[in-house]
């Protein structure tokens, strides 16, 4: 049987998979990123998860797509200076999966991948112009207009967590003080508890949630600071993009109970210019697994291959570019 | 001679022009906006001043289209609650043109008109990506994608200039706080020098650049204010559009030697994530013109009837609706 090979890079783990044409996952494995090992072992440690899976599940690998952090250049497929994989700057994802492979590869922002799988085949199937967020660690977005991904200048990824919605907030790494991921990240709402409870470490969005379910009070607060932050960035994208529908996903999102009521009740107070009643508020359809089911459309959109192995060798270089 | 007759409605005037098939502004003229009298006269004094307009240049209309500031909705015509045209509400533009010319009228915001204008016959001719923005009374933008206007669900014109960019900011009609309009319009320099003088009044942009430029030192603070206001939303949408081009116009922007140097030296400090040195700022090129000439070329893009006349009905349902 004939799949695509999917991989999702982050900076706590590696997951691979193989996916059907359909985008249906055929199987997947995931295991601990060990940052600090560098890049081309975790390139070896991906390919060598890839190639177990493959063996296990009786498939042909016709290409392999990667979702990764950015800053990454999604058409030669090397890394910038991401935020969660020091050292790793520089790295050519394409080269290194190649070799392993012998089979085209594939890289794409995994904000955009998910993006695009949710637009495809999750949540924004029925979308013109869909907008995929994501806050967990950090904040990441994905625009994907009549089916398209939406790539800035030489296909560059929009940076949507790191636009400004609070000027006073805090100073971020990027440079600017109150961009959206400074505010809103789940890392962020860790440091604003770390701030009114000194005393205590090892604070993390989910205990928050769990502690505010709890009646605790700056849990409880910490948890309106974030939905209210969420509530900013969320108006922004709707101002200035006019959507048909938001998907909002992440490990912060697994409580989205109770951020969602007063993310929405900040929207009808401060959306007015434009159609707010047209943009629907949704979860994800595809769960964790959108960032290899991304990746693996990425690769069919976009590889010099097609899925019956037919070449088509002007494919690759988008109009876009 | 045939020519598209164009409109470009405006709080404080009126404005009328023949335009080409090109893009060539034959002729215009322009008058006050009488807002108090109402939407049917003003319409009356358009038609009024179209017609002096044609027959004094011997032009014959294939049609009008009219730039107007939003909430209007591009395809029917309609007019909202638009803050500079008090009790306009619900105007009909195109039952009230379509009835004075027999022409087929088409209306477009006047932000996206101008922007269309400058993507396809001025600054912005080589972008696949532009961005333009006007800062004058209001802060108002438009995005041009590869040639076509992005428009926002059921044609809605994103409004940019109401994105939140200091959320500890003023209060705006729109119901946020600190959004780019209400930090660095016209409107907005004028108010934060009101206040530092309360005892002078009559403050307007051009009189604070004015003093600014003799060395007042409240009126640089007001300059150094406006400039960190304009690049905080600059880099906002680079951030987010990731644009090839940036033309930035509008009547405060005639005095842009005095806030272009510190809105470069901020976008440098702030926007990393994106490749800003690939995002050209630069003026527009057609000055005051922009309305008019955007309108007629909306009329082009969206009216049933060619230029030389031939009937085209499906070109008037936009795919993007």
């Amino acid at each position: 049987m004939k799949a695509i090979g999917a991989i999702d890079v982050g900076g706590t783990k590696i997951a691979v998979g193989a996916v059907a044409e359909d985008g249906t996952l055929l199987g997947s494995s995931r295991r601990p990123t060990f940052t600090d090992r560098g890049f081309a072992a975790a390139m070896r440690d991906a390919a060598e998860m890839l190639r177990e899976l493959t063996a296990r599940l009786g498939i042909e690998l016709l290409g392999v797509g990667v979702a990764c952090p950015g800053p990454l250049d999604p058409f030669t497929g090397i890394l910038g200076d991401v935020g969660t994989l020091p050292g790793w700057e520089g790295g050519d994802i394409v080269s290194e999966l190649e070799s392993a492979f012998h089979v085209p590869v594939i890289v794409e922002n995994d904000a955009d991948a998910a993006a695009l799988a949710e637009a495809h085949w999750g949540a924004g199937q029925h979308s013109r112009r869909f907008v995929y967020v994501t806050i967990s660690t950090g904040v990441g977005a994905g625009i994907v207009l009549s089916g398209d991904l939406y790539r800035g200048v030489d296909g560059a990824h929009p940076e949507i967590g790191h636009h400004i919605v609070d000027a006073s907030g805090p100073r971020c790494y990027c440079g600017a003080r109150g961009c959206w991921e400074a505010l809103a990240s789940g890392l962020a709402m860790a440091e604003w508890m770390r701030q009114q409870i000194p005393a205590e470490n090892g604070w993390s969005a989910a205990r928050i949630c769990e502690l505010a379910r709890a009646g605790d009070e700056a849990a409880r607060r910490a948890v309106e600071r974030e939905a209210h932050y969420i509530g900013l960035g969320l108006a922004n994208l709707i101002t200035i993009f006019a959507p048909d529908m938001i998907a909002i996903g992440g490990g912060v999102m697994k409580s989205a109970d109770l951020f969602l009521p007063r993310v929405r009740e900040l929207l009808r107070e401060i959306v007015t210019q434009v159609p707010l009643e047209k943009a629907r508020l949704t979860a994800p359809a595809l769960g964790d697994d959108s960032g290899l089911v991304g990746a693996a459309l990425s690769w069919l959109q976009r590889s010099p291959v097609s899925y019956r192995g037919v070449e088509t060798p002007h494919h690759r270089s988008e109009h876009v570019r």
